[in-house]
């Protein structure tokens, strides 16, 4: 009586697996800072809650397996708004963005086939790869480079027969690169020279900063029946605890196999699907004051951080992650110890180890992914009993 | 750049693919009673929705994987309240009873390995085996013997080396057979003997009428650590839209499994979890008028089908459902022209053909299950238009 090979193979999350020393030191009365996972602390918008009070009817029933027509049609024009030209019937409504993964990879790929992803990557994916047997294939990226892809013939030497799409986030999490047209171009082409498909992240779309403006790879005509796209209102809306993406696809084919695997799992909750669609009635320009706040807090952090002697970053263009190389050898046992052994005035900070989102062994050992979702002046404070930590920790180790 | 073979050869669902007809019948002003699907007309207790109003919190959050402390909590307790030994250390929150289906396939097998399930089954497992890429193989049962168990000889003979787990679905999903203790045996001393997995689907574990109860699996303390259980509210709080079920083990290593693949989604819906705690508070006396109400339901349908000259059915012990032997070859031939050709004071039926409640194929051809989810009222006019419907069927083909 053995469980399944993926039951254990299947890596824990090694952003959460820390937690419970962060929960030991909140028992012992200190106060912790968490800039380790995308939590926002945006309110979430009166209207969401409103919608919430008000979806009381009879009977708390089933919604179709693609999710409501309604809310399919607000999230189409939220991207007419964005000069992407899809409609309602390229949208099946998914448990989060989670789900949106889950569904593409299987989508695309059998057990055994790859999926190529510049690594680091949002460590999910690993999850889902492991619980749908697909192998992740790992195009590294530099922090010296500020994560930026390589060319067309570094990515091409990544891709085997045994591949069937390519992944790319952006803006990206963990780094907080957005990509530019021309690596997506690299991107694009080599896709339809090796007929695969193109699944792309772009939960952090509106999360673009210094005037820029993200490029979807929506907007790419020649690979449409190509693309999937993932995407979430958990960030965009500050809506974590709903549980509500979608998967966007111009391929009829993926769109029907993804809805059976949505008839599989019945449906999206309901409720949360007319709070949802409340968000979406708030129009683009809700997202302009959440953006500026984000720019701030990014500024904030990088110049914080820039002064730490050793240290190797990149100012993140888009989401709200950073990837910071530290001048020491291993970063789980430094964010564990702050969590355990260090206290500023009773305060610490948790950030995320960025080995974790790695798939190459030994990567990212001496890195450390921090979300900046704190508001400014508890992200000061994070920031100078980080570095405090920090400097204990070097002069110690 | 082909779909995977997953996402081609996955079932549609058989119970929603017929749903257009009915739509279209619906868009020309015809009434259509709906006794295909498990969508109970109770109405969702008051407390479900005040919960939802009083849930406001500042950031609609992410919560634990695993489920919120308190729901966990109060599933046990419901659980113990049935002389269940479990505690919330045995409980992960999933996202409906669908994802504890899937996790449990997941979290016991691999890729070509088996499942061993009596037919005809609740359809959405295939949905999830294909999902998973496991197989099931099916242990046919008959109408004719109401559904039950066969010996302990022939269950074994479906076993191979290949099998990793059976499922119980008890009380049954679509026969509404409620397996007894006597029958419940034969498998676990089998689950023992082939070292295997006991999965039990028990969501209808309240719904069982003339007095009887349901013995749950997880009373065989001898195979504890064997016993995976999916559990969930839609049915017993009328609340399918909220999407809140549970996988119960009392094995570490199957928890741990199902813990990482729950990390990789995130985590269930935060407000509906509060929701689903305000129904749990409620007790178990809660559902003592539910239970008579679906009593009374069962008999006013069986009663008014018995006279259809040569069916076959028996008398539901429990669930809502029931399966029902037709006279005619082709029941979604029949089901659709229900839809499609009959009228009786301008209203018709929906019912489910049980094809695809069937693995083999070729079985179920002249069956088809019908749920009862209607109040007294409209269930006798639905038999009322179904019956009219049936004879009138019969005389044209």
């Amino acid at each position: 009586m053995q469980i399944s090979r993926r039951a254990q193979e299947i890596q824990e999350s090694p952003i959460r697996k820390l937690k419970p020393y962060a929960d030991q030191a909140i028992s012992e009365g200190v106060r912790v800072y968490f800039i380790n996972i995308g939590q926002p602390d945006i309110t979430t918008p009166e209207t969401v809650w409103d919608a919430f009070k008000k979806g009381k009817e009879d009977v708390l029933e089933y919604g179709p397996a693609q999710g409501t027509l309604d809310l399919r049609k607000s999230i189409a024009k939220y991207f007419n708004a964005y000069d992407i030209p899809i409609t309602h019937e390229n949208v099946i409504i998914t448990i989060g963005g989670s789900e949106a993964i889950h569904f593409s990879f299987s989508a695309v790929s059998d057990t055994g086939e790859e999926i190529l992803i510049p690594e680091p990557f949002y460590t999910n994916y690993n999850g889902y790869a492991a619980f749908a047997n697909v192998n992740i294939v790992a195009l590294t990226l530099d922090v010296k480079e500020g994560f930026r892809l390589p060319s067309k013939n570094e990515i091409e030497r990544r891709i085997t027969p045994k591949t069937k799409a390519i992944l790319l986030c952006s803006p990206n999490n963990p780094t907080g690169t957005v990509y530019t047209a021309k690596e997506l171009e690299r991107v694009v082409s080599l896709v339809k020279k090796h007929d695969l498909f193109l699944i792309a992240d772009e939960v952090y779309k509106e999360f673009v900063y210094d005037g820029n403006r993200h490029k979807s790879v929506l907007e790419f005509e020649r690979i449409k029946e190509r693309v999937i796209v993932v995407d979430s209102i958990s960030k965009r809306f500050s809506c974590c605890g709903a549980r509500i993406g979608a998967v966007i696809t111009r391929n009829p084919d993926v769109y029907n196999g993804i809805l059976k695997f949505a008839q599989a799992r019945l449906c999206p909750p309901t409720l949360e699907q007319k709070a949802a669609l409340a968000a979406y009635q708030m129009g683009v320009d809700y997202f302009e004051p959440v953006r500026k706040e984000y720019q701030k807090r990014r500024d904030i952090l990088y110049e914080g951080l820039k002064d730490i002697p050793g240290i190797v970053m990149h100012k993140p263009q888009g989401a709200f992650y950073i990837i910071v190389r530290l001048p020491i050898k291993d970063c789980e046992h430094f964010v564990r110890w702050m969590l355990t052994d260090f206290r500023f005035e009773n305060e610490t900070v948790m950030v995320a180890p960025a080995q974790g989102f790695y798939r190459t062994p030994g990567k990212g050992k001496d890195e450390i992914r921090i979300a900046y979702v704190l508001k400014e002046e508890n992200l000061k404070r994070a920031i100078h009993v980080f570095k405090a930590g920090l400097e204990k920790y070097m002069s110690l180790f």
